[in-house]
């Protein structure tokens, strides 16, 4: 997806956002957005956001001083989200249709994300979107679950392409619900290489506990978004290989949309942009399959 | 109020609107945006929103040539608000508490506001607000009532200062209120002198009426609140003189809150920033008093 003019007042934002988290004084958060101003007629808006965000975020990066600012708040939210692990497990077991509400809690998972939101309850988010006793769950729109279903049935390898730390356990969650439905699936997940937000790296990979069930591989770019101009070549490789393709989040969409190979979006749709984009409003919780188109491109 | 890095992407956000109102295509929308983001630096923060805003609506005049992007907007907020009119005065006719009930209309009239909303539809926008029979209402906050009927009570003159086309419908049930509750009372209604977003200027102020029951004075500034340096000599003198000032929109509160007078402040408090500053979160509707400061500053 090509970044649209309605992106910048976001851009403007999350640099704002992210130049607080980083701790940078008052001074110097004007010095970020100031920069951004200045750079902002040289941004090729043809990129995809994720990919405008590299530059982005590295001019970020180098007036705070801080290379990870949101290291701390990943950690946290490992541990928050762990802490509610054994909860939606003992959820799943009393389930009916274990891979249609395993997939629901990992898109669920998607709510965790420093790049739209603000500070956020992991619990209480979590109780909007999948409901409670008194309340019903938001919209889900999974009309593309039979598909899915379809893929992994004939599947051998899946490539799951992680977002954000704490999302991961939830990845957790779909990932040894799939292991337990198709026992022979060899599941490889992707994470960043290096820091973009609070998109999970290696160690947010192990944290969350995903090594047990998955071989956990880098994409070889720190990109918020699955960027594969940026990717290294033996990623590259993988992502065409795999048989089935899940990508989480928002940003990997961004970053992925009319690439030509099928590839299963679960996100929760975060901005008016990307529902115009999608047919979705903000704040949907979609599994959005873009389908088969030959072959690999450029890209 | 002084401008916080806050508001900057709130500039962007309204630019990009502002230009797409005015109709201008992509390429001189993000000449906008180009321009903003390269005169970012030079920008004066400690001046308030609304001062700054001249600065930036002014070169979104130029480039995209439209003097009066919200012309038809305006006309469109002026003929929906009157057709509410009627039902309005009929609510009010049931009303056992006048004054606190059409405060409480002239301060839902302020949902009428294209530079922090969008696209609007004001019928149900104030039944939202306003409750209906089902739903009860939004968080009124009139904790300064009884100091603005103490004003009232012993006033002689009172000076008004409108915000948005439209929303001058409500302001006229308010000013219809105090002419019956207090018949003496001379009522000054200051509108803006050029165009403003959707600032209410001389012509909306007699399309919706308000000619009957006020006298109509500008104040001598295009800006998107009331910036004293700004206003006319005699704009100033009427501020200065006026037994008691009523402000509509966050706008005015924007550019007045600190002036040395007191003033009662009727507005919907609709961003971060604002909220911060009242003590009132977003979505609020309040009349708040600033009250007695002596004389005139600089400003």
């Amino acid at each position: 997806m090509r970044t649209y003019l309605e992106c910048i007042p976001c851009f403007f934002r999350q640099a704002l956002e992210t130049s607080k988290v980083a701790g940078a004084n008052v001074r110097i958060q004007k010095k970020v957005l100031d920069r951004l101003g200045s750079e902002l007629s040289g941004l090729p808006l043809r990129q995809s956001p994720p990919e405008l965000a590299v530059t982005v975020y590295g001019m970020i990066s180098r007036l705070t001083g801080k290379r990870d600012p949101y290291a701390a708040i990943k950690a946290r939210s490992n541990r928050s989200a762990l802490r509610i692990y054994p909860a939606v497990k003992r959820r799943l077991d009393r389930s009916r249709h274990l891979l249609r509400d395993a997939v629901r809690f990992a898109i669920a998972g998607n709510i965790i994300d420093y790049g739209a939101g603000q500070k956020l309850n992991i619990q209480k988010e979590l109780r909007k979107i999948l409901g409670s006793g008194k309340r019903p769950a938001a919209r889900v729109a999974l009309f593309d679950l039979p598909q899915l279903e379809r893929a992994l049935g004939k599947a051998r390898t899946l490539l799951y392409l992680a977002d954000n730390a704490g999302e991961v356990v939830f990845d957790r969650v779909l990932i040894e619900t799939l292991k337990g439905l198709y026992p022979e699936l060899h599941v490889c997940y992707a994470v960043k290489a290096g820091p973009a937000i609070n998109d999970a790296m290696e160690e947010d990979a192990h944290a969350c506990g995903i090594g047990s069930v998955a071989e956990v591989i880098s994409s070889g770019s720190g990109a918020p978004g699955t960027v594969l101009r940026l990717c290294s070549a033996g990623f590259r490789r993988s992502f065409w290989k795999a048989d089935v393709v899940i990508s989480k989040g928002q940003g990997n969409f961004e970053a992925l949309e009319g690439v030509r190979r099928p590839v299963f979006f679960l996100f929760i749709v975060k901005c008016a942009v990307v529902a115009r984009d999608t047919g979705h409003s903000a704040g949907s919780m979609i599994l959005h399959y873009v389908g088969k188109r030959s072959g690999p491109t450029a890209k």
